[in-house]
């Protein structure tokens, strides 16, 4: 078998064996095989599908490219969360450090952002001093000090992912499904956790726009996940309008962090973190039910444990444990104007999909790859679909590096408002758990 | 439109303008596209097909990257003929004298060999001094004195064809009837000829095998020439047994010249080549009928003028013209062998294929685009298909590098012959023709 017959076969529809499979990605991760070779395969792939047996093999075998993470200095559960990325999703940032609390062991690989969908990397950056480059030792010295490391994705960790990710952009292959699974399953195996709990997001700031898309995808995570050995639980989320109130790199580790204070009020984005967390607590089996989560997590908060842990957490990465508590270190903006509502009425629709654009304009996410990041720019949402708005009301707080982008930003971001003149109901964040 | 929009439309099945496909072809010829883009286009459109406007404008778009000769300084009519490639196909280098000897002119561009089908090009090489990189200039003033003229590829004609037959062949992309067409046509457009003869070969020595196969490539390529305003007519011919007596590159040139000696015994060989000759006649409205196109043929040939067009080809590029009639300078082989019958029969199979492959493997032909050839050796097959055999007589002769590669050789052939016991009728040369 040589990676002509994998492309030949791929064409007329044949199936792959785990072993082709094994060369394929061998092949992607040592480059010994051309773009052009890789790719042809790809849009065969694309079009003509793998079954659910040929994704779960290409994953173990991307995931047996490069290293493994050993965990087993850990104490376990060993676990893991990924999202499929939205506006404004700094999830990750508050769940962590309530898993932790939790006395779960958190070691995580994050991604940057591109377009719209920020990225957890690009958000922690943010913070001044914060070590996003941990070596694999380091990771699992921290964990084992204070249950959690997160670090960016390094190409020691499923290579196999890295090319053949960085060619599905570039030739229009990205959208298909076993692709996307075997994707995100790699790198989160060789990650070595064995709990996975998967975000998948719904709406206009997101992958995928429908109920329907976000399904398919989060039932093939969970089965694909599961014969690939992991436990994986899966949750359909919103992302119809931006996640929380803002979006925008220091913005939002600041809403992330603030989540965390014990006493804070409760609000959308708190909602789905306690959520998740409490998800996760019942996928390792210290929760019988979702709502024994829940009082286990709002347990943490009330006693600062999550917020002792983010503390922690800087700290160890090298930033200034003050932050989380609202310290001067994040950067800030230039230009603060607020968007005022030219009429009441009720939000029908804040749309993530421009808010998110926006951001990217103002410079605070990615056009393409190697793009450069404000982490000082960003929009505040000042209401959420279902609020009353008055006439004249600010609605959006624009973050900018000029007053001239503050006002372009403003004109967009009035047409991703819509009001009712009718009172209208709130989007729930979770829309379907597999749990 | 980019090329990632060609990508991803022809992934989901849609049509492209002229236009698209002009910058498709653009991006081919001026590298301005990454070869991993190509390819996946390439799968694309292997998978969901081009159709026949698509592929009359993908012609059209590659004939239009390079150069095109202008031959409005030759009389008309101005003819080119091409072969989708065979084993033995040595039929442009007879037949080229007989079309100018005729009053036509002949401006080609031929190609070298790759596998079992042998390349004129390679063919004219083994004739000491003779020139295949002949300008664009130097071909118009040469055919403008004797009528022919015959060079290598260039660069400078439909360059994207050449950036993308090279892609097809390392991405399993080779086998789709649009872009074949598209790349045989495109170089013939660019070529600056109006009238096209087309030799479909069909057989286990050619890429179509069979009648079916064969006869949709022969029809793509005369409706698709013709929407892109060439007169086209086609033949289909048998490849199941070699073509002509002898398959290797020196042999060839001296069986295809002495097929123009006045008084040579007809070949089956020669017959295919007064048919071909006879249709492009008829095209060109020099004869009403193919039978009396074949009259015309057979008293140029008496009149020995083809030899005389033969001779001045010879000398116009380089060669020395002695050569057509049998003078020294094609290169001999220095172990000559002969194959004998182990027992009496009739010959119901000469395998192409395997004669094909024999002189690969003797060094007359490429295993990969870079290999050198060596023009003295090959194969002579002694018998065709309804030839009486006796046991003993000799049915192969071997010309190799050594004794060895002789014997090596000897074996192979054996398995591609069958004797029947019972007569077998022979195979016709021309299975099918359009005009």
């Amino acid at each position: 078998m040589t990676l002509r017959d994998l492309i030949a076969a791929k064409r007329d529809g044949h199936r792959h064996s785990a072993e082709d499979l094994k060369l394929l990605a061998r092949a992607a991760a040592e480059g010994s095989a051309p773009d052009y070779q890789l790719s042809a395969w790809l849009m065969a792939a694309y079009l003509n599908g793998l079954d659910e047996e040929e994704t779960a093999a290409l994953t173990l075998a991307m995931a047996g490219t490069g290293e493994r993470l050993d965990l087993s200095a850990l104490p376990k559960p060993w676990v893991d969360k990924h999202s499929t990325g939205g506006v404004g999703d700094k999830t990750t940032i508050a769940l962590l450090p309530i898993l932790a609390a939790a006395g779960l062991t958190v070691v995580k690989m994050s991604g940057r952002g591109l377009g719209i969908t920020g990225g957890t990397v690009d958000k922690l950056a943010s913070i001044p001093g914060f070590r996003l480059d941990l070596s694999p030792d380091e990771m699992i010295a921290q964990a084992g000090r204070i249950g959690l490391a997160l670090t960016g994705q390094t190409p020691r960790l499923a290579p196999a992912d890295k090319t053949l990710y960085a060619l599905r952009d570039a030739t229009e292959t990205v959208a298909s499904l076993p692709l996307i699974v075997s994707s995100i399953l790699s790198k989160k195996i060789a990650g070595g956790a064995e709990v996975l709990g998967l975000d998948v997001k719904c709406g206009s700031g997101a992958f995928m726009a429908d109920l329907e898309h976000a399904r398919a995808l989060a039932s093939a995570l969970k089965r694909i996940g599961e014969r690939c050995g992991l436990s994986v639980h899966t949750t359909i989320t919103d992302m119809d309008q931006p996640l929380g109130r803002t979006v925008g790199n220091a913005l939002e580790v600041r809403e992330a962090f603030d989540t965390l204070i014990p006493g804070s009020t409760p609000t959308r984005f708190g909602g789905l973190v306690r959520h998740l967390a409490a998800e996760t607590l019942v996928a390792v089996q210290h929760a019988q039910s979702l709502a024994e989560g829940i009082t286990i997590v709002d347990g943490l908060l009330a006693a600062g444990k999550p917020l002792d842990r983010a503390r922690a957490w800087v700290d160890a990465q090298g930033g200034d444990p003050g932050v989380v508590d609202g310290a001067p270190g994040l950067t800030g903006a230039i230009a603060v104007i607020d968007v005022r509502s030219p009429r009441e009425g009720f939000a029908a629709r804040v749309d993530a999909r421009t808010v998110g654009q926006v951001v990217v304009a103002l410079g605070g996410g990615r056009q393409a790859a190697n793009d450069a990041i404000d982490p000082a720019v960003g929009v505040e949402t000042l209401v959420e679909v279902g609020d009353r708005v008055e006439a004249g009301s600010p609605v959006f707080r624009i973050h900018a590096k000029s007053p001239d982008d503050a006002r372009v930003a403003a004109s967009s971001l009035i047409g991703g408002l819509t009001l009712a003149q009718d009172p209208v109901s709130p989007i729930p964040v979770v829309l379907e758990s597999s749990s």
